[in-house]
C-alpha cells in the first residue's frame, strides 16, 4: 500500500493587495491542491519591481478573508510579503509560491517592472519553486475563468512532476473566454517595452508635475516570443533566471582586455 | 585634418540621492570626458529595484550643486529619473548612462534588488549603454578615491570604443586604498545572497513589528564570480542583460509537453 502522502504547501502573494479578485481567484484555482497560505500585501504594489523594505519596518496582520485558509496581510512589498511568510510564518520554505493572479499583463520586459513576478523571483532564489500569473485584462471586477483553469493545469503538472529548487516561470494569460484559448505555449521574454511619454500639468499654484504614461511597442518579430503568443491566443509561459549575467559580453570582453 | 568630435553626452544617476558624496564622486570622476547631466532622486532609494510610479506625479526642480554641470532633482525612483532625463531634460538619448556611485555593495544577487543597477539597466533597455558603479563601503563619508579612478579608466575605455546600444555592466570596487586594488576582472553574477532573518520588535502599544535583517552567504564556489574577485582585492565588472528568460529550461520544457 502506498504512504499517505502529505500535502504540498502553497504559498500566494501577489501585488494588487490582498482583497483583489486575482488572489482570490488564484486561491481558489489551487485550494484542492495542497495546504494554502496567503501572505499578500495590505495595498496596492504594482510597478514596485524588486523593491525591498530597508528604513523602516513592517507589520502583519491574520486576515479572516479566505474561509479556513490562513491569511496573512502585511504593510511591506510583494518581496517583503515571501520574505515574511518563509521566516516568520511558514519556519520552512512552502513546496511551492504563487504570484497572482495579476490583473494586467506582466509579458516581455514589464518581468522587471513586475511586483507579481519580483515576488515569485524571491522565492526562487530563496530555492522556492514559483509561478507568477498575470491576466491580460486590468479591470477591478475581470473575468478569471480561463485564468483560473489555466492555473489549475499548470500547478498539478508542476506539483506532479518534482522541479528543481529555482524553477521559476512567469505565465500570462489572454483575456478570452476558456473556448478561445489556443493553447500553452512556452516562450522566450519578448523585446517589447513602453515608449514613455510624460504628460505635463501645472498644479493650482502654477508648479509643472508630471504623469508617466506611454505607448506599448514590440520591437521583436521572432514567433516565439510571449507577445507573440499572446496576440494569437495562447497562454505564453517563459521560463525565468535571476542570474543577469551577459555571458556573451563576458566573453567579448575577456578577450579584449578592454580594461587592462 | 580630423573633424572636431563633438563631445558625448553623459547622463549621470544614483538611488543614494542628488547630494551624496557618491553621485559627486563620479561627476568629478568623469566630467573632462564628455558633457554631463545629472538627473537624480531628491531622497534615498536604496533597495527600490526596478520601481517605477504609476499611481502618482512625478517633480523635477532644477539644481545648482556641480558648478556649471545642469542637474536635477526628480521625486521619483531611479529609474523614473532615467526616463525623466531622456523624454523631459535632455529630449534625446545620452550617449551613455552612468548610475552611482553606490556607497554599498551591489555584487551576486544584489543586482536585482539596486536602484543604482535597475536605473542603469532601465537605459540599457532604452538603448543607452550603461554603466553603475558601487563602492564596498556604506559610510556617508566614505573615501572615493579608488573608486573615482577605477570609473575614470573604465569610463574612457567604454567611450572609446563604440559599444552596442544595449551594452550593460554592473561594477563593484573594493574599499582599498588605490594602491591595493589588484586590477579589474571580468565576472559573473554570484549565488550569493542574504539569508534574512526579521527582528521582532514590540510598540509601545504591545503591538509587534518586523525589521529586515540578514547575514550575507555566499553558496558559489566558482573563482569567476564577484564575490570571489571582491575577496582577492579586484574590481569586479559583470556585464549584465535585461532578457531573463532561462533558455535551457525553456528547451526542456518545450521537449516535454507537460503542460499539453
Amino acid at each position: 500500500m502506498a504512504a499517505k502522502k502529505e500535502k504540498p504547501i502553497i504559498l500566494i502573494t501577489n501585488d494588487d493587495d490582498i482583497t483583489s479578485k486575482g488572489i482570490r481567484s488564484l486561491v481558489e484555482a489551487v485550494s484542492d491542491l495542497g495546504t494554502v497560505v496567503v501572505v499578500a500585501p495590505d495595498s496596492p504594489q504594482s510597478g514596485m519591481g524588486h523593491a525591498i523594505t530597508i528604513g523602516s519596518p513592517l507589520r502583519m496582520n491574520k486576515m479572516d478573508l479566505f474561509g479556513n485558509i490562513e491569511a496573512w496581510q502585511t504593510s511591506g512589498t510583494p518581496v517583503d510579503c515571501v520574505k515574511l511568510a518563509v521566516d516568520k510564518i511558514l519556519h520552512r520554505k512552502p513546496d511551492l509560491c504563487l504570484s497572482g493572479i495579476n490583473h494586467g499583463a506582466n509579458h516581455s520586459i514589464n518581468v522587471i517592472y513586475s511586483g507579481t513576478m519580483s515576488a515569485a523571483m524571491e522565492a526562487s532564489i530563496e530555492g522556492i519553486p514559483s509561478i507568477g500569473f498575470s491576466l491580460l485584462d486590468y479591470d477591478y471586477d475581470a473575468d478569471f475563468t480561463a485564468a483560473k483553469q489555466t492555473v489549475h493545469k499548470i500547478v498539478t503538472a508542476v506539483l506532479n512532476k518534482k522541479m528543481e529548487k529555482h524553477f521559476l516561470l512567469n505565465v500570462n494569460i489572454p483575456a478570452l473566454p476558456p473556448e478561445k484559448i489556443k493553447g500553452i505555449k512556452i516562450c522566450k521574454q519578448a523585446y517589447a517595452k513602453y515608449e514613455e511619454d510624460f504628460a505635463e500639468r501645472l498644479d493650482p499654484h502654477g508648479k509643472k508635475y508630471y504623469w508617466l504614461t506611454g505607448e506599448f511597442k514590440n520591437f521583436d518579430k521572432a514567433r516565439d516570443t510571449d507577445v507573440w503568443a499572446l496576440e494569437h491566443g495562447f497562454v505564453s509561459v517563459v521560463p525565468v533566471q535571476f542570474d543577469l549575467t551577459n555571458y556573451t559580453l563576458k566573453k567579448q570582453l575577456e578577450k579584449s582586455n578592454l580594461f587592462k
